[in-house]
């Protein structure tokens, strides 16, 4: 029987008695309106640990002030369903005033590119309020395993940093992109999406499996790779671009002009109100 | 026998076996120079834990340009000497490539009056290379106690805000102030003063003693608490004043006209060259 806790005291109590039992835990952290992409999560922190946590946080601070804090989906029940049905041990859902209790904040804060650009660029808080409410669970709930998937690109990467130089004890595991049947990334974002936004945004994931191809087939120069996503997404007249972008893994440095290594494509991209990412690794096998 | 170990991938291992053995482990994180304020902690943490680490690194990230980084005293061989003799079973002395493994950083920062005032004021990264440099530690040796000196009153109450807001799971430990037989508050940078400073400098425990007298007979104006600490300090010529201050514990929020509650009187004095600190608490028994 899967418990829900909503009280830091509470979930101590748990993780103390978890740890004395020599269990090991997976941790899933989830901002709730769970889908797809989260559950192959939670399945996976289920099938390598002896228990899984999932928190289910809406976390005010990596929203800027115009950003969609009020209106994000709350949908606790239907998340303790699907996180039990996953596997889930523990759901902590806590309040803001429990995961900040202080009135000035205790940051954690990852400088460099790796939060300047991508996203970081539009959103300058957003990195420092994931990496701070991160360091919190990581504290609170003390893992051998987190698990974070691959849609959010640079948040892996971000907290990969993080987690290295940090040195929390534990193992990060990337999980791959989930997709719907004709390819549009898995995202809580995706219930704000009319019916023609909706179909309007599958140019995302038609125009990143086509640069798959191109790089397979021996394109290596970083400016044609990017001016083929941005004019294939371009053809979609509801598409407004925020980026379409190169940068090398792991610390999104710039890409030199022939591609090599590991590298980051991502993009942004606004459908009416709604901004979806999504992202590919050009990587050479 | 105790380790000297020198690398995090030894640590690590080393933490893992004691991890895995269910011993309870105590920290005292040190810039070396040991002395007799360091091992009350040794000691502490030797006998309050199974096993007892203490690191030695002078940590770059908490001076300032114009600070003691170069010529801070070096003294790892007497170091070990000492914590072997506390108890100790471990010294980690790491280099700083190996504390600090990224070319950007990635900081801990605990924000608000606390980080601002006292020594906050004249050296405004301290306490931010304070805060990263112990949540590393933290991460590194996982401990359940951990051990600081009242000597440092502002970063013991940054540390305890750090530990609360980021949920550390451990106890920090917070001792008594070590002094010289006449007086002197035990400091690494004693040993920079010269015999006429060392002198002068006595007035620090001399002023701090009288006002905490003060205090027990009565007097709760802060204002002319403030001002016999200060008159008494500037008795002495060779004494230059920083700061003669007072906050409420534990944030270090400004005090009100009349004392209530638990507050913290510090005193930052230069001789010479050389920058002391000394403090005491006020509080209604």
């Amino acid at each position: 029987m899967m418990k829900v806790i909503k009280t830091i005291t509470a979930l101590q109590e748990e993780i103390k008695a978890y740890k004395q039992a020599n269990k090991t835990i997976g941790l899933v952290t989830t901002m709730g309106a769970l889908h797809e992409g989260h559950a192959s999560l939670i399945k996976a922190a289920s099938e390598e640990n002896d228990v899984a946590v999932v928190s289910v946080f809406v976390n005010p601070t990596q929203f800027g002030p115009t950003e969609d804090l009020d209106s994000y989906p709350r949908t606790l029940d239907a998340d303790c369903r699907l996180a039990e049905g996953m596997g889930a041990d523990v759901v902590f859902a806590p309040t803001p005033q429990e995961m900040y209790p202080s009135a000035d904040m205790t940051w954690v804060e990852v400088t460099g590119n790796i939060t300047k650009v991508l996203c970081g660029a539009t959103r300058p808080i957003h990195f420092r309020g994931v990496a701070t409410v991160v360091a919190k669970f990581f504290n609170l709930v003390q893992p051998d395993k987190a698990y974070f998937g691959q849609k959010d690109a640079q948040q892996v990467q971000v907290l990969q940093r993080m987690v290295r130089d940090l040195f929390f004890p534990l193992e990060l595991r990337v999980m791959p992109i989930i997709r719907e049947a004709d390819g549009l990334a898995k995202s809580s974002r995706n219930t704000y999406l009319s019916a023609a936004e909706r179909q309007s945004a599958l140019i995302l994931s038609q125009s990143l499996r086509a640069v798959q191809d191109s790089f397979a087939q021996g394109e290596r120069t970083t400016a044609k790779l990017l001016e083929q996503v941005t004019n294939q997404i371009k053809t979609e007249p509801m598409a407004v671009i925020d980026y379409v972008s190169l940068y090398q893994l792991p610390d999104l440095t710039e890409c030199p002009v022939q591609l090599s290594g590991r590298s980051l494509l991502a993009v942004a991209v606004k459908f009416g109100n709604t901004r979806l990412i999504d992202n590919v690794i050009l990587e050479d096998k």
